[in-house]
């Protein structure tokens, strides 16, 4: 009887044990599978987006400490607008990653912009700037919004100019910024000086740890929300390391695009630029880091949630109806995107005395 | 004749040494007096004004880093109030010393606010918050401000809590400096939280670095402004460590204020809130601490050069004519009143996520 139990035990244990070898085994193959499929991903990434740079040079404006100094402190002055409110920062609070959270932005006498505010950051690396591109690069849209209506609304660029020069501080800041020159305080000035600040405005996010081999940067959902990113193509626009900001595109490829956003008015886009009737409903692609933090979306900030801002570019944009599933993927991929703010944007410059 | 001339040499060197000595002593007599000149001034300075305390607390909200880290994000929030753009920093951004240098502060939908924009840096040392006193603390205005019409202008601070509690980020801040609460996140909890920060936002100055014994913190012209300071009667109002916020008192005792003001408008002050007659134009004396960086002056904002407020106070409060040098040396020693701002009122803090 004894003996019986014994050797009964003794089966057992033998089957335990295979059966212990065998899904030591298949958890092994799978752990390598799953580092193998990480590494694919992490490659197939690095491939189509490529590295993150560490920050956004301009051979035009060089980037030098003290025009970011100056740039920096520009950024927070509310004093050259017309009604002394408007800053780089009342479109761009950097708590709220350089965005406002509004349908359209409001500038000076609160005055509704014809659009949303994108976030800032990484903004230097796009083509031109503002949705319609109707900016050509950083420097521009910040020396055209000191006199545009709807955002710093001042009547000329000398009447920011004269306001700039009767504060001591900012003379001083122009001229060590733009040591060769005989009169640095220019709304020329200005613009590379908030240019050169903005060009050093990139946020490195969980998306590019994972690129540079940390497999553990991104959760399970995150990895198979880039592969439907990759595999949807919505990498036919959103390229770059920024994940746009490089081409304009048509919105609504497929379909009219305000039968989905309900946008209450139709823009016409880049055709406004151009005045080419090719160009009707092309906006710039918008540069996709930070998407998560920067609601609400689409040129007329029409929609508030990520997802169904991923339905519809999936719908009009390439004709495709994403599962539940694949739109949870690829919106917690899209999360991956939110980066660190450098620490200069997230410190508050003292300003220049009035005197 | 060698001779003649060695003593002819000798005595002119002697009497040079005289001379030397003699200067020599004079002048250590004068550094001596000027020492104990300081000694006096500095003794004097600290019997009348006292030392500045490193926060301002509170028995019925007593100041925990929970309440303040709170505080602070709250401080820069815009999502609470009803057209997306008021948060506490939009009348007191940082970098302009937490004033906003408009003649009156405009919120929502850019309504115009019946006062002028006060420092909130040393504010929660005061009787009363607003010019008039109509906020009995800063918690009692930071949860006020919230519903005021022409301040974040929501509709009740339900819908206030509404929001807070639909972006979990706050629902776990709200948790963390209120623990023993089941349902902590509410409007009177935002006021405690905003005002706890608050209460942090001491800023010490070159003033208090006299006080403190070192007399070369205050130059020449700032000493003599200081002792004009209180000889002219200033201190009769511009009491406590703070110079001002201690007390209410008529704008324009012995003559009309808007005479010199100019204001266009005429402020009943106090008795809007009292209801008597015997307040009316008296305000409450504000804090003089930063007063040099945070234009236009007055209730109304109806002074820009702080020369020129110097001269009013004089005249109307004091029947004082002040000489141009008074004047001048009083406004140097106003400006030896301008603080170090607290590195957390310098960080933005990043919000939490909309979802």
């Amino acid at each position: 009887m004894i003996k019986a139990r014994d050797i009964f035990t003794k089966f057992i244990l033998k089957i335990f044990a295979t059966l212990f070898a065998f899904c030591l085994i298949a958890f092994s193959a799978s752990q390598v599978n799953a580092a193998s499929a990480d590494a694919e991903l992490m490659s197939q990434a690095k491939t189509i987006f490529g590295p993150l740079p560490s920050s956004m040079p301009s051979d035009e404006n060089p980037i030098t400490p003290a025009k970011v100094k100056l740039g920096h402190t520009l950024f927070w002055e509310p004093r050259i607008s017309s009604d002394g409110t408007v800053s780089c920062v009342k479109c761009h609070p950097m708590g709220l990653y350089a965005a406002d959270g509004l349908r359209k932005a409001l500038g000076n006498h609160c005055k509704e912009n014809p659009r949303n505010s994108p976030c800032i950051f990484n903004a230097a690396s796009e083509i031109a700037t503002h949705w319609i591109g109707n900016r050509i690069n950083v420097e521009d849209q910040a020396k055209q919004a000191l006199i545009g209506p709807p955002a710093y609304g001042m009547p000329s660029y000398e009447s920011v100019e004269k306001i700039l020069k009767g504060i001591k501080g900012y003379v001083v800041l122009f001229q060590d910024a733009f040591p060769k020159e005989k009169d640095p305080v220019t709304a020329d000035n200005f613009a590379k000086a908030v240019g050169a600040f903005e060009r050093t405005l990139v946020t490195p996010a969980p998306f590019d740890d994972f690129m540079n081999g940390n497999s553990k940067a991104l959760n399970e959902q995150q990895k198979r929300g880039l592969k439907t990113f990759i595999e949807t193509a919505c990498i036919t626009c959103h390229q770059s390391p920024y994940l746009g900001g490089q081409l304009y595109q048509k919105f609504g490829v497929f379909q009219p695009y305000e039968k989905y956003t309900k946008s209450s008015q139709v823009d016409e886009g880049h055709a406004a630029v151009t005045k080419n009737p090719a160009d009707k409903f092309f906006f710039k692609v918008p540069v996709l880091r930070n998407v998560a933090e920067t609601p609400p979306y689409f040129h007329d900030g029409s929609v508030d949630k990520l997802e169904d801002a991923v339905v519809i570019m999936a719908k009009i944009q390439l004709a495709k109806d994403l599962t539940a599933d694949q739109v949870a993927d690829i919106t917690a991929f899209l999360k991956s995107l939110t980066g660190r703010i450098p620490e200069m944007a997230l410190t508050v410059p003292v300003l220049p005395s009035a005197e």
